[in-house]
């Protein structure tokens, strides 16, 4: 039984990781911390846990919660674990971290896009990206410390990362159309956030500007062997939950069997997805003609992509949906907790979306 | 391993069972009956199954179906169990009926408020009224069809029933105005239940004649020992689950400790709704100040209720909220199934409200 | 042209006020107050109003605001209104208060169920309670203070009073259950308010204390003729507008034309009704059979009102539905300030509910 | 006073005509046209006009609509007014379409993209494209048919149309990302349309194949002086009204005044935004850093734009929002009449937009 202590439950994502490992026959949560909510009981914050949680909130001491536990999760505002984070902890727990902190591995570029000073760069270097899809083979018991993707990050990277991989797009030339539910803007008490001024409504926010992007860029120019730059634009959607991505590309011409060389037909794109993706479980490539829709993997860690063919413009549109709070966040962590500790990678993930 | 058959699979109803069933260790889905999708791949009609469900629908044939299974479950409209049921096909195996056949004794009752002649009334003595903390001891292997509880049903009757027991309201003062989420309305095209005609709207309908009146009346007349008659009212709500109840009644004058008669303080009647519930997993009592949320049991099995006296009134208001498609109808049959097998009766149903 | 000035500006009754007056004819804007947007543009807090008010918020000096302009309309907390009153700004300047502070007239009530002193009781006898279908004839420009209703209030009141008045019902035994769209909790910056928190969910609050109750139970007291004490339940539903009143009553037996008594039939009920509002504009009596619905009114100061009778029960269940920032708001104190200036009741005030 | 008949009065662009044109001064609704609701009463399909509109619905009589009335809305299915028109209606009437029929020059282009035979070519090429933004000057009292645009292409040319005029970016690199709300699918009783289907979902459609991308490049290649190719994909969000275009183009160098060349600043693209809509009313032009939410426009004919220049890829991303039955179809139907008649243009259209 994995021990289990969370700095930050009692935001979206940590209310999630607990709805997820409340259902982890392996796993036992020991501490619900929420500095904001100390003392108070979990379930009064969260009444879905009424009667399936009776303790109560603690505060966010890491050093303490280093010898009660096995594993930390962190959702914690960008900064706070850069701050705290310590060699003492690290030698005694493993850490997962859902903020931004350790993800980016240019220091400079994660100091620039979230404008704080990382007080901690010492353990960017060993902290593993945890996209269980691209980083499996490094996410084992001897990692200490896990980097848990953005939610807007999983899903652009997994709809566009294989025609990446096989230069049958320029990357150059992506732009990614994100839609998020409005759980991704967190349960901080905003104006712009109150039902009224999200229901009804549609727009984008940092346009150009938003942290997600060189986080995107970065994993993608691992696989493409070079710098990547992109435009992402991520939109506020009148939903609770989901993520749907459209990105555009333009093809790139590639050598046919008889030599010649033309862009790509749909069916070898996907044939690149059912390569990528045919062994995974979580990730599922939707039939031909099909589009992603959020609702379809609700509640689940699953991610749908599609893609399709624009023979006007020698552009493909690839599509991706996911849960934000899922495999978006808390559903991807526990994937990584799995993994870290020898545990079946689905296991306490096996979830239906729930529809409608 | 129950193998399952139902009929009625492309409904939400039959979508939510299937939801259930797939993660439910000792049952096994081997027929989606769908007149209206037969042949088609029963994960195109709901994405969410996507490489979950390979299997495509099938038609709605009971005879064959009841040598293929052990259970058959009927999503279907009414009259269409009450016209296709035979003995053989109860002799070979159990029934649980999600439609209204055989949910009310009394067939003039039945077939005065659904408006259809009862083809089969043979059957209604030997089913078992469903709901399960009510007739959990006439559940077992010996019964051969179930009749389970309608959505509003479920919420009124176990919101109010351990006051109706407990003498200490007129049940005849009762007023439910229940609101219900638009899936209870199915997935018939029609105009209006459309997004835009739903969204931003409230609305009372069938006031005053909703089938499902007589259905909680009976119920609570059994309790009560005799008949009761009430008000019922439900509203379509711009939301996809969920069913709030919001019950009023006169509070009756008791005898207290020391001889004398005065109505009963709220406190005794929390007394008597823990009583009622506190050992059932499936029923929560919220604490005095609380009022039942349907978020906070979205996707659940539970039913959480709680109560308020209003002092000036010596009325008692009763609120209690449930998931219509969990509670309100699969995951109840799921319950019954349990029951009918010998299976720990919250075998697959033990799943956390998803917030938000 | 009448010049306006509004307090509290920056609230969504506030912002409705501003949408209604630029639309008015009759009317000026010259005061934008609020006091946490000082000096703030005003299209900057409501960018609806972009390019059409160009204006910035300035702050509540009621004193300087009383030499400006004609009328001051007031959408404040509670006590701010009471606190701020003097005899000197009633002897320059209207007032149309949209809070409570003088809606009730026992002074003592009122600190009872609002928990806070009243600081200025010596007004609330001339203020003119401004439900104008009820008080039209009071509302003239002799009144210097109007009291706007509530919005829960309004919907209750003219849905059931042409009942009471006409003694068909017990008034007793009214139980009102309204379910409100989350504008009426207004613009505060509150955790419970935030879309993922109101979205998907429907819940009670305030049950058996909420402050609408003893200005409703004044204003039927009045035209019944004796007290009136009445339960009501608000609920808040996840729309932005609208408000939907189910109001349940005992029928009274009342003398039929040979002498008999017995219960009044549907029809009779509905001969008060159009005898009480067919010569009012902005109510509408739907046709038999029909049910209020809060999209139909949205937008417009309409109120829809409609009833049915229940014989099982020999109670009649009334409904109705209006727009709470119109008709419950802003639209009404609108409709006030036509009355107190001598314009056309309905100037500015023919809008066309929108739909969908 | 315009005498105006409606074909097509209970689709939702025909129920939003009816609302615009009850509150235009200068006209009068004689005829509302609906082949599948004839002699219903038209405020029973549609409750918002309840007691505002006593007429029942006609047939769609064209012939005979041509004698009794000025002007003919057609808000009717593809290819149904092709089929009808005649020259002896345009004899006697003016005709503002709201479907796609006429808007498109090249009838090859609309027979391929609509998939059906254009039965009147012949009148194609007296259509004014009414966009009045760009053919007001066209649009006057001689002409005799105007193609109102598509909802999809007005927000999408309007957005970026004075970049590609001015040749600051490369028409070719356009790429448009649309989300929708629902009322632009329309009112027919489909199962994908149904509320539970919608809400909590978002998904792309039509992808590379919509109908409205030729529309739009036709447009765009006429201020462009060349052939535009683009890629559009529209998308459905869970809302009633609104459309967001969010649009990507590759900048273009220009010569700044010292002679040399460079990719234009931010500045210089918003002056020119607003040369081109400064004396536009309906077209607001929002301040730098500002986006556009479809909120904010709501129930009006405006068109909020706004653009971001992205300096790490060359790019503009242009952002636009309008209300899709409003500007996106009847409000812009109600414009041209307004030209059609010499009327003032906003006449009717000065509606101040709601919120929330």
């Amino acid at each position: 039984m994995v021990k289990v202590g969370i700095i930050g439950a009692t935001g979206y994502a940590g209310g999630e990781l607990v709805r997820l490992l409340l259902q982890h026959k392996d796993a036992q949560i020991v501490w619900y911390g929420s500095r904001s909510y100390i003392d108070e009981k979990y379930a009064n914050v969260y009444r879905n846990f009424f009667e399936l949680v009776e303790e109560s909130c603690l505060d966010d001491n890491l050093e303490e919660l280093a010898k009660q536990v096995d594993v930390i999760f962190t959702a914690t505002p960008q900064g706070y674990l850069a701050s705290h984070l310590t060699e003492e902890i690290l030698s005694q727990v493993k850490v997962i971290d859902l903020s931004a902190d350790y993800r980016i591995k240019d220091v400079n570029i994660y100091e620039k896009w979230y404008g704080i000073e990382h007080k901690s760069p010492n353990f960017i270097p060993e902290a593993v990206y945890g996209l269980c899809e691209l980083n499996r083979d490094k996410t084992n018991d001897k990692v200490r410390l896990v980097a848990n993707p953005g939610c807007y990050t999983t899903c652009s990277i997994l709809t566009t990362i294989p025609m990446v991989a096989n230069h049958v797009i320029d990357p150059n030339s992506l732009i990614i159309d994100a839609k998020s539910g409005t759980s991704g803007a967190g349960r901080g008490a905003k104006v712009v956030n109150l039902f009224c001024e999200v229901n009804e409504s549609m727009k984008a926010y940092g346009v150009a500007t938003h942290r997600h992007t060189p986080e995107i860029e970065e994993q993608l120019g691992y696989t493409y062997g070079d710098d990547v730059v992109i435009s992402f634009t991520p939109h506020l959607a009148p939903m609770n939950r989901g993520i749907l991505v459209t990105a555009y590309a333009n093809l790139e011409k590639v050598q046919y069997p008889d030599g010649h060389m033309d862009y790509p037909t749909e069916d070898m794109l996907f044939d690149i997805y059912h390569k990528a993706y045919d062994d995974e479980y979580f990730v599922r490539v939707l039939d031909k003609g099909m589009t992603p829709e959020t609702k379809w993997v609700e509640g689940s860690n699953f991610v749908d992509v599609c893609l399709k063919v624009d023979e006007r413009t020698h552009r493909v549109i690839m599509m991706g949906a996911l849960d934000n709070l899922v495999k978006g966040a808390a559903g991807q962590a526990v994937q990584n907790m799995n993994l870290l500790f020898g545990l079946k990678e689905t296991e306490g993930l096996e979830l239906v979306p729930m529809f409608p």
